[in-house]
């Protein structure tokens, strides 16, 4: 289904950006791991907008509550539902939408699927649908935790256009991060990706770029053969993001260039630990991870909403001109490294219960 | 689960290498689908071994048996079962692999997971797998010729290693790129293509590339928000591929060089159509089809298996050596071309039945 | 999943009778089907306590709140999520019942599964998780109407303990049934099951019975064969329910007594109608329904809250004796009408998309 | 999808009763666990045609193969694909209906959903679909044995007809019931059964009855609150047997003429184990599984195939008439003895596998 992701570890999220509010129901969330609105809203408060000074200044406190599934400081087993309401709604600065396509937005689409759409704000399309999957992911969290305590997932803009970090994926941590409000992995690169983005939403413009996310301490043997190859179930998440154009694992794209004898990731025993001497692979082999560090890349495009006049057409059907308006990110990427990180660790913990279920707690 | 993909065109592929044979079967296929064996078999001998002198010599005729589902020439709406023996079965080649793990193959990982892998040729993690699923889309293509007459699914090869095609996506057809070995979208570069493949075979080495894939005529609508975006799904779908890396959809990783001004595309009236004037959406946008054709890029490595002595570790855990045998695919991109738009064909199968579940046939 | 039901038309439920609420999120609903909070209550207020004097005292205007997939009073194709708040928590209540398992309740067997429960009233054991059961089938009630809009669902008590009342299927209407509060079929059992339901709840017991349900107007066509069939989904929404103990459909476990040439249904034509000429079908063959009045029963246990001491163990494992207390429906029959509905709503609204999806409108 | 079941242990079925054969194919399988064709075959022959003198001559040896998931004796984690060709088609038998509705069975309501059908021996609708879920069940046995290896599941057949046995539901076992051709649970009423059959058959008509059957040892824990309760997913996997019209756990129908202080269980500690004095819950207590031994029955009409003419409908709609033929069981239930267990061995096994992933094995 559209809004339901997982298997295992199911989420089920709704909600417009204008309107009631945002939220996500988890079944099968296992009972017994700690949790409260504190945590939750530590990992939504990473992701909230108004947070610095290169994002968007739409004011939402995003505060959580936690409706069901939580007794005592820790999960009951039955669904957690956690829900945000919307508070700083403007409908009528997006009347123009309603009779006008946004060009590179979802509001033609929307309404070539369901002959109707909810055009204030982006309605379902705007990133605010993703507080959903965060709030979930705080949850998700703290269960692979208990299964996993060593696992770290950590991304990072890895590249605003043309200015690319260089970053050591076996140290990164989430701190490091977290410290430079365009969320660059490079310390050296922030105040270079800072100024490019003050200069590009200067212009009325936008940009986009690469996150790229590490994955730490992943145990050998989470994911499947065939259809949910872990590689497979990442790329969908990372590609189910607002905005995003492109995934790769390990070599990826580049690896392409490589003859098989180069990207060959040799075995070797590092002690009592089977190890790969490169990692081309990317942490994952047939669908399967390895115990290496899993390292995977998004590509997002620059925000499809610009202040400048765009040729575009209405909803019935006229050719017409629009102009963006709104409160909006002129860079995605600072706010979505946290998305990333929700999506992947949603990830891991529906693969660590599946394979809970097919071998049990030994592995 | 692992084996299973879709929703509502729901198939359950099985099958190792070596053993019985490889199959799927199919749930919820439309009745009154005209199907045959003919059918099937057009598509699997499209991706069978010892087409050519580029590909494996495996010799298997790969014939299928329909099982269930179809009767008088039509699908009956009950579950479409198709059978492949395997033939060509030699084990003993493969003894050695019992106990060592081939490098970036998935033999570590199973044990890994499972404890346990039918060490015959791969087992599961064979790309002999993939017959389950070229055999369902068989299916699944003309369930959707029977929804949408025009909407056509062309893959071809992109690039080997560092040489690449230059294609009208437009205008190619399957014909076409069927009418080289390699499966090349670009004539110019078919002799260069092979030429590499078959020194690079010569070398005992491997070589990877890119397969790019348009589908058009593909209605405006198809997709969903949140999770199962359209190119979320198709992400999955190809990432589930064996030997793949990437993913890319429209301008892709390229595209985060550019700004939103240059990467929006603008709507325009076509007559009654709408219209964009550029593609960097690759004719999606918010996760929902748009009318214009779909372009996607798929990155496969370079094969695994190599002629040479590679350095490795035991079953037991001991540091060893394996030089790769058995029979390969020096490059398995003329292969996967079929394999690439039988996935795309069973992702916009799910979409198109989905799509008529929620405002039936009037879209 | 446990909270999660329906294949496309998919609904997420959650909440425990004490906490933030009780809500449901409906994934995959048709858009442009009329929808507001008022057409939801009409359904929650037919279930809610405190309706007349034979039900519990608990008092819970039990308002709804739409919280997202409708807008201009229509729903948009995105997930409807709709919340009820719990007001009237008195949790000091059940304090006692946090250290004694309360006799064929739920109180054990949570314990028994997750190592914790919320003791407070039920927790996710209470009947009031079916509001979200109720406030979904307000909804798909909708959908189903637009499908099919002669389709009728008319549940009723068909027996408490041993009154058992006569009802013609072909004509018995929900006002019928609304206008007495045991909500009997049969007017004149209506005061003698009060008088007994009174009587029993005088002694501090309760009592059960059975409720009938009628479908009429039920297209020839909606089921599937092996797991999914009608029947099969009737009865796991049926034995989903609260203090469900048995169901049956058509001749039930009467038919049993039948000879194959008494229980044979006959075919006959009704002008250009296909008719049976006796429904011991119960308006289903072979999992798929035949257009004749789909009739099924369920049976309700006497409610195990009874105000009298009663043997028991404590969460530590020692024997000890639990009195009743709290508010408590003394037979649960006539708040159960409008649950039965709504499951057999929730089953067919799904079973009718599904069946959309495999064969078009035209069917 | 109306063939397959289960969550974590996922089947999928097909074939009809004429054509290639029939089969399964299990997703989600644990590895390591012992399988052969052989155990495989154990469970087919006690539900294979032609055993005894009471049940149709239908000559099928029902031989498995298996193609798929199983390598040196054991599963790999891979889906296990199970294969029944089969083999004495007579579809010539079968002309007349194709054109002429079978009163009782599902061919009008096949054409009425699909617009087609496979006329030959009920085609999908046929009792003989049931190899595939025994076929799974056999190897689901093998993987709750291996999680609880005390667990036993004992149908037997409680009435045929008016005459009932009388059976001690602790000792019970399957080499008792299978003892005795009817697989009556009461040695007492195996000639009164017998005898009642025969005659039923040679006057061209049919009879029904219940199937009891008895989980013991079923861990505490099992099952689920809302929607996927134990005694719903066996509702469900009852229901969705052919013929079958009713289903009751515990007092059933019957516990409705008690009232709550007859009715409540009380628990009472018996050494270290929490029990019930009496088990009017049948084992399950708010949809998890008390403990306590799992009781529950189930109604078979009679075999709709009689040898006598009865009136009915043609496909062209005109009234006519049609008299049984071919080969039948003028009383399914002994052979439906084996497919009960084998559904009950299907629900158990996927919910085992859900605690597992849910709490691990500490449970």
């Amino acid at each position: 289904m559209s809004s339901i992701y997982g298997e295992t570890f199911r989420i089920s999220t709704y909600g417009e950006s204008h309107g009631g509010g945002i939220g996500v129901v988890i079944d099968g969330c296992p009972p017994l791991i700690p949790m409260s609105e504190e945590l939750i809203q530590i990992e939504l408060d990473r992701r909230r907008p108004g947070q610095s000074e290169i994002v968007t200044p739409r004011n939402e406190a995003d505060q959580c509550e936690i409706l069901s599934g939580v007794f005592d400081g820790k999960t009951l087993g039955s669904p957690v539902s956690i829900l945000v309401r919307n508070k700083d709604a403007r409908p009528s600065s997006y009347e123009e939408m309603s009779q006008k396509y946004r060009p590179s937005h979802a509001d033609y689409t929307y309404d070539a699927k369901y002959g109707t759409r909810n055009w204030q704000g982006g309605g379902r399309s705007s990133a605010r649908e993703t507080i959903g999957r965060v709030a979930a992911a705080a949850v998700a969290q703290e269960v692979l935790k208990n299964l996993y305590p060593k696992i770290e997932v950590v991304a990072y803009v890895k590249s605003v256009q043309g200015l690319e970090g260089s970053i050591d994926t076996d140290s990164i941590t989430r701190a490091e991060v977290d410290a430079n409000i365009v969320r660059s992995g490079d310390p050296k690169m922030v105040d270079p990706m800072i100024d490019l983005i003050k200069k590009i939403r200067g212009e009325g413009n936008s940009v986009g770029g690469i996150i790229e996310c590490v994955i730490r301490n992943c145990p050998a043997g989470l994911g499947a053969p065939v259809f949910d190859r872990l590689e497979a179930d990442l790329a969908k998440a990372m590609l189910s993001l607002p905005a995003t154009k492109g995934f790769e694992i390990g070599s990826g794209f580049a690896g392409t260039m490589l003859t098989g004898l180069e990207h060959n990731d040799h075995f070797y025993m590092d002690g009592e630990q089977v190890r790969t001497k490169t990692n081309h692979s990317g942490g994952v082999q047939g669908g399967i991870s390895n115990g290496e560090n899993i390292i995977f890349r998004v590509a997002f495009k620059p925000t499809a909403t610009v202040m400048k006049p765009q040729a575009t057409v209405s909803k019935d059907h006229q050719d017409t001109e629009l102009k963006g308006r709104g409160r909006h990110d002129a860079c995605v990427l600072p706010r979505a490294v946290p998305i990333v990180e929700a999506m992947a660790t949603l990830v891991l913990t529906d693969h660590a219960l599946r394979q809970r279920a097919l071998v049990g707690d030994s592995k």
